[in-house]
């Protein structure tokens, strides 16, 4: 993609390789990013940082961390822009690097091995982020939910269940479950928690047989 | 089983239903066991709890946790022993019932949806049985490994991978893998951390298409 920053137009490139044992918290995944943008250091590792926090930590395809999951980012500065180290400019350089992080994320995920679906799970109105990130992560995880939409079967008690067992003493009560068409190749799913204003969006896919058969095969 | 307590016939007999859904944490396991047995509560709750803990618990069909878990545990005195409340009775009956209990935990993942394959995991030398039993369970609930038992694939590197991403900051040079042959319905893994004292028996099975067909059928 391309930003404008301070009249320059920077360049941001990236590129992802995932399929299975996709869980990252960097630690199989790698994406390389290429920005002809001029940035300081700092605030590129701040950019990242918070651009991988909500795309690539956001995403699980069978829950299972990878011992080297790897994003790097590598800026050369020919875009011929004023340094960008703070202020506006970092804000829009940050905001444009999320953006490709979050593309690529995506596209791990439809790329997931077997997966016939593309789940966006929203958790809203959790007390904080943590807890909204550990419940979306958890529903993505849950195998009962993932093969529910495999099998088009909108079972809302396999969600309410991973809700429940994620831990946060969670009052039936005070849930909200809803779920859209699972006979589109985009399903959403989103959980009202009606406990905070703090939320998540996590990305994931179905549990297939292709999935099984991939992963057993002797390689 | 029967168990003789201080020259009395003592009776232990009991029943469990699980097949998926089966992670239990005393949260749609059910289990009943009854005893002739004359006991305190006091003595029974503590003989209950510690069986729970290294049968019930120690179980993982999918790592969906499930809402209702139950361990019923009824004693009617029967028997006609003296009241065990503690001391070397307590010690023989808890022992008898935590062999009861060991037992239908392992039925219960014998006759586990789609499975093909019994896993037993042992964890040694972890440095506390909380250690252990998380590395164990991690390792049960990997979707990559129970699909690699599946296929016959011995691949040592996703058990690496979920005891890595279990989050001690377990060292390569530390770890030692011993797998089983793979062609026989049982399998045996042995994971030694060398940490430490602790440790850990988990019992899991493999992931198959089969799991997926039933979880995925509308119902």
């Amino acid at each position: 993609m391309t930003v404008n920053i301070a009249n320059k137009t920077v360049r941001i490139c990236g590129i992802a390789k995932g399929a299975g044992m996709i869980a990252p918290n960097m630690a199989t995944m790698l994406c390389y990013i290429m920005t002809d943008a001029a940035i300081t250091q700092g605030a590129l590792n701040k950019a990242t940082a918070m651009a991988v926090e909500e795309s690539f930590n956001c995403i699980s395809v069978d829950g299972c961390m990878s011992t080297n999951d790897t994003v790097l980012v590598l800026a050369n500065g020919a875009a011929g822009n004023k340094i960008i180290s703070s202020g506006k400019d970092a804000q829009v350089f940050a905001q444009a690097l999320a953006s490709v992080c979050l593309d690529l994320a995506k596209m791990v995920v439809l790329d997931a091995e077997g997966a016939t679906k593309f789940i966006r799970i929203d958790v809203t109105q959790a007390r904080s982020s943590q807890e909204a990130k550990k419940v979306a992560l958890d529903i993505a995880n849950s195998m009962l939910f993932k093969t529910a939409v495999f099998g088009q079967n909108p079972n809302f008690g396999r969600v309410a269940a991973a809700v429940g067992a994620s831990g946060f003493g969670i009052k039936e009560g005070q849930l909200k479950i809803k779920l859209g068409s699972l006979k589109s190749k985009q399903v959403r799913l989103e959980v009202i928690l009606s406990r905070g204003k703090a939320k998540c969006t996590v990305y994931t896919n179905d549990l297939t047989p292709e999935y099984i058969k991939i992963n057993a095969a002797y390689n």
